[in-house]
């Protein structure tokens, strides 16, 4: 084992940074975002990096396993995983830890653990090779990754803040405004409502105006399983021809399986199929044909290549998932994507909704263009930390008071009778 | 893109070695055996390597792919894959050209063209990170990968020829023999009979002598398809609590799930499912419970760690398949063993039955120990070409004058009478 690749330390640093008051089924998000970021560290001091949720409970884990994966070799993603698997035996930390306030809770906690340790051991393979992250995935097929324009109904600002750069937006008026305004940013060529926040016709006024105002562009619609099995499929028979595919309609690979039969387009799914194990019951009853991979909880990158495999095998197709997110997740994703040919749909990243100017990277790694990120193919993930600039999302992380997301309880400080049971409609 | 990851040339090389008379459902194999060296070379010089079948067909498959695929990156193994599908199109040459004697038939044609070549960039990209290429793969979860003794029946020597070193085996007393001079050599703990020979109760015989002889040691019969449902059934009934599987008793998936419902102990293919696009059936049925992977046709070692991530995700098991093969090919199966953590059988391989000093590699890469081979630290694959054997092993194919396997046309010069039809019993 070449001493060279010997991981010396891990650093793990819990950062905030400003959310927009963006609305969902369960709530609405606080005014910071967490996300921890991992820092592995060879004896000569070169690191790499990955980034994962900001909750208390995974950071107690990260910190558990980073524990015992010193002294690994960065090539030995397969102990690795092992490690972080045994970590977390007689774990009795309450919660899921994932950073997604109870809207996907049943993936592989080994997974959710093992995956920035992966991330950061592939940015030092690529670095000590001198290729990219995406060369280790098999190369890239594509040299720009197209994201979509990630569209929520959202407040002006947070309660007793200003408003924010992008106003409100809580009809259809408003998400077409702000449609036009992310656009005229980045250039998306695909558009995708968050819903589940307003009555279900209400939400697909919306999506028909987005149609008329987008004529041509893919459309997506995902209330987080806000919706019964009947509304479902209401909905998939307004929306037939307009939306590409229908996200988390109903609850569960039982209540997409019912949707399915009946709806024409594809539903695609990051709540009922969200690790490995859940595969073969949504394969046998044709739950869902789309699924939205996403790294951080599929078990890194190479895991995610395997789910793509996994769709390809079995005819279903592949989009991705994103939570709120800084720099280093962005390029995981972006070299991730570039090396997966069967990816079928533009991704979803929260990325227009975060300050550009609070990130922990140094900037100008990423370029945006047209609708998308030029893949980087500099040595690596292509991403160096701003210490500076991380120390600051750091010291924000201690201030803000914020230790688990909590959409639900937020919202009930303006709406003391908010409830987010689903499925509401 | 790196230019001295860029390929300057591939360089093809038919070879012939000695193989002995070895019996099976479909004849007997013929006094050699072939195989195609395959050497990607970069512009400095250094190459990776790569090892396939010899059959006429592959070969020129493989020759029309190579030269699409100068000019490629080494990590470029996405783009690599989609060149090698494309290189197919239109292509009229008869047969499956897979070396396997019709013993497996359907297996993905762009898979087998595309194993060596990805099997080459992995050589090169160990090589240029000074890694071993099960560093490439996970890094290896053991140092030694057990392999099993592979026992035939067979002549004592080809007609017309002396005997060779390993004598008749022809009953269960022949078997048991053989199965102590191969054990005594090479100290395999698991043993595999090629059955499919003789008429059921014969072969029943041979591996309730070898359970007597061997007791402890995991046994498994493999008749390559050569039984019908029915008989299968009473073989597993036979065998129960004797074998650790029964590999291919009846063919194809609908055979094998017929055979499933009744026997209690797993069942193992190469034959019914051979490629990603036979996995849906075979699982929706639940017609084999383990998958005998094999690099040289399921599209290389990337692509067999999917199917063990596949065979994970399904519950089901992995063991690996073998054909006649030199060095590169038991590196490359040796690698992708060590970086398998859910391989949970002794992997099948043929090479006790070729003689020692034929191979194209320079000798003492390879370490046997206890039954299996210890899995190479060095870089890349971890064996060079000694060019002298090279040479030797191809003046061997041009002056063999054997093109194809063909096991059937060779048993019937001995007996004009014998049937490859199966199931025979």
């Amino acid at each position: 084992m070449s001493e060279q690749a010997i991981i010396q330390d891990i650093v793990i640093t819990p950062v905030a940074f400003h959310d927009m008051p963006l609305l969902n089924s369960v709530g609405v998000h606080e005014p910071f975002a967490l996300r921890s970021i991992i820092e592995v560290i060879l004896t000569d001091g070169t690191y790499g990096l990955g980034e994962s949720y900001g909750d208390l409970t995974h950071i107690s884990r990260l910190e558990k396993a980073a524990q015992r994966i010193k002294g690994s070799s960065i090539y030995d993603t397969n102990a690795i995983y092992q490690i972080c698997g045994d970590s977390l035996a007689g774990d009795a930390t309450p919660g899921d830890g994932d950073g997604m306030a109870g809207m996907v809770t049943t993936a592989s906690v080994a997974d959710k653990v093992f995956s920035p340790f992966e991330v950061a051991c592939l940015d030092l393979q690529g670095k000590l090779a001198g290729i990219p992250v995406s060369d280790l995935l098999g190369g890239r097929v594509r040299d720009n990754v197209q994201y979509s324009a990630y569209l929520f109904y959202k407040w002006a600002g947070h309660p007793g803040q200003p408003d924010d750069e992008y106003g409100a937006a809580l009809d259809a008026a408003g998400i077409v405004q702000q449609a036009r305004k992310i656009i005229a940013e980045y250039g998306f060529k695909a558009i995708k409502l968050k819903g589940g926040v307003f009555p279900p016709a209400q939400e697909v006024a919306a999506i028909k105006a987005l149609h008329a105002a987008f004529p041509g562009v893919p459309l997506r619609l995902d209330p987080n399983a806000a919706w019964t099995v009947e509304t479902s499929r209401w909905i998939a028979r307004e929306l037939a021809g307009i939306v590409e595919y229908l996200e988390d309609p109903a609850g569960g690979i039982e209540g997409m399986a019912a949707v399915a039969q009946e709806a024409s387009m594809p539903l695609a799914t990051n709540m009922a199929v969200v690790a490995f194990a859940h595969l073969p019951a949504s394969i046998r009853r044709n739950a869902v044909q789309v699924v939205l991979s996403d790294h951080h909880f599929w078990g890194g990158l190479r895991k995610s290549q395997t789910l793509a495999a996994i769709c390809a095998t079995w005819g279903m197709r592949l989009s991705m998932h994103s939570n709120s997110h800084l720099g280093i997740s962005l390029a995981a994703m972006t070299h991730l994507a570039a090396a997966t040919p069967n990816l079928d749909y533009a991704c979803d990243t929260h990325w227009p909704w975060k300050r550009c100017e609070e990130d922990v990277i140094v900037d100008g790694a990423l370029r945006w263009r047209d609708g998308g990120v030029v893949v980087p193919s500099t040595a690596g993930l292509g991403v160096e930390l701003d210490r500076e600039k991380l120390r600051m999302l750091h010291r924000q992380y201690l201030d803000c008071g914020i230790r688990k997301r909590d959409d639900t309880n937020y919202m009930r400080r303006f709406e003391a009778e908010f409830s987010a049971e689903i499925p509401r409609w």
